[in-house]
């Protein structure tokens, strides 16, 4: 989806002034925070180590993601405030094509940031959002942190937590739930306590993923099964540092 | 300098929290912008694969540039709104160590960031600060950014940049300067292009710039010419690139 941004998709840095694009606009709307500017500066970094493509272990934990997210009973992927500026038609297309819920979740919570989120994404196309109940709670968070929709992330199976502070992926993943998590680091604690970590930029991880659901949408469970149970997160973890560490850097 | 922030220096992120703290005070006085979040953030991704300390290669650059500027005619030290943010006193006393001037000078120069990171850094102790009169020009970048002060910048023999954009740093280069880089990513185009590229973030540069200025003050210019001459800043910048790789990340 190329928003309003007016150069051809050929245009080498295309990828890069679409982030850069969409994360000023964010920052006008009251979406992203201060926070998520420096965090978007930490991506940017570690995505140009990598050089600014899709490994291919990061394109098998996409696939896997989809697997998950059509076997789940309730599938919910959670939009942060840069997730939402990033992506925010991408993630309405990946939850038609998966069923799964929307849930705006914030570090740093507040009515307005969470008010601004949930209509930016229903401006590009998403349906329901859930998270402005917050009638439920993840155990082992402070207040804030912690709350959550109880029809939404809190009674989830599976949730995709794209760009997720470490506390949360862990106390997510103690209460049970399969986590799929996309972040550039791949020795942040989030990646590191997922099932599926996706080292990988959300703007090319959320459309695969996507068109992995689209792929995989007639396979039977045993399939999607098989697919899952093939993948070793460690060794996906892996294969991204050691891009880092020989990639010729440029 | 331990600003405002109530923490002991033996807390074991007491930098990462300083920087943090001394960014978004940064913000909220009008110095810190959009960018220079972003920036911030791809600084703390190298950093952190650096191990967040001083190679013994940025150790041995910042000698060299102490050298520099206690050699230099005409020493000025460029300072642009992260640097006014994260080091407002230390660039102070590093110019009261080695005669050097203060010029302020913005990517995205504004009336209003000018005045306020002046401001800035006179209320954390430095005396003239240039960068406000514009009556000098480097040739060939478009009009905004080629501004400087005629009897600073453009007249410099020797000038620090830290955290510098690629385009200005290679202007500078062209017009003959002696340039010394503060830049965390050791293949950006400013530390490709700097005679002294220092790898370093730069809360931990600057004082260390100014122990070495004030243990060199009294050598000889031969001895301080004989420093500069042993320097070589490819491999400085390989020893930053061969940290980065094959560092253990953590």
């Amino acid at each position: 989806m190329a928003d309003e941004l007016d150069i051809p998709e050929s245009h080498p840095r295309y990828e890069s002034l679409l982030t850069r694009h969409r994360i000023e606009a964010g920052v006008e709307k009251g979406i992203t925070s201060k926070q998520g500017l420096i965090a978007e500066g930490r991506g940017e970094a570690f995505d140009y180590l990598l050089g600014e493509r899709t490994l291919e272990s990061a394109e098998t934990a996409e696939r896997v993601a989809a697997a998950h997210l059509l076997l789940a009973d309730r599938p919910v992927l959670s939009v942060n405030g840069n997730v939402a500026a990033l992506v925010p038609g991408e993630i309405g297309e990946l939850a038609a094509a998966t069923g799964a819920e929307i849930e705006v979740n914030l570090f740093n919570r507040t009515d307005e940031r969470m008010a601004a989120i949930a209509s930016h994404l229903r401006e590009h196309g998403a349906g329901e959002v859930k998270g402005l109940d917050a009638d439920g709670r993840i155990p082992g968070l402070e207040h804030e942190r912690a709350k959550v929709d109880a029809d939404g992330i809190e009674s989830a199976d599976v949730v995709l937590v794209p760009l997720e502070d470490g506390d949360r992926a862990e106390a997510l993943g103690e209460m049970g739930k399969t986590e799929i998590v996309i972040d550039l680091n791949p020795l942040s604690r989030s990646a590191q306590v997922a099932a599926v970590p996706i080292v990988d930029n959300v703007l090319r991880a959320v459309p695969n993923i996507t068109a992995h659901a689209r792929e995989l949408d007639e396979e039977s469970d045993a399939t999607l099964e098989a697919i899952i149970a093939e993948f070793d997160p460690n060794a996906a973890l892996q294969a991204a540092e050691q891009a880092i560490r020989s990639g010729d850097l440029k």
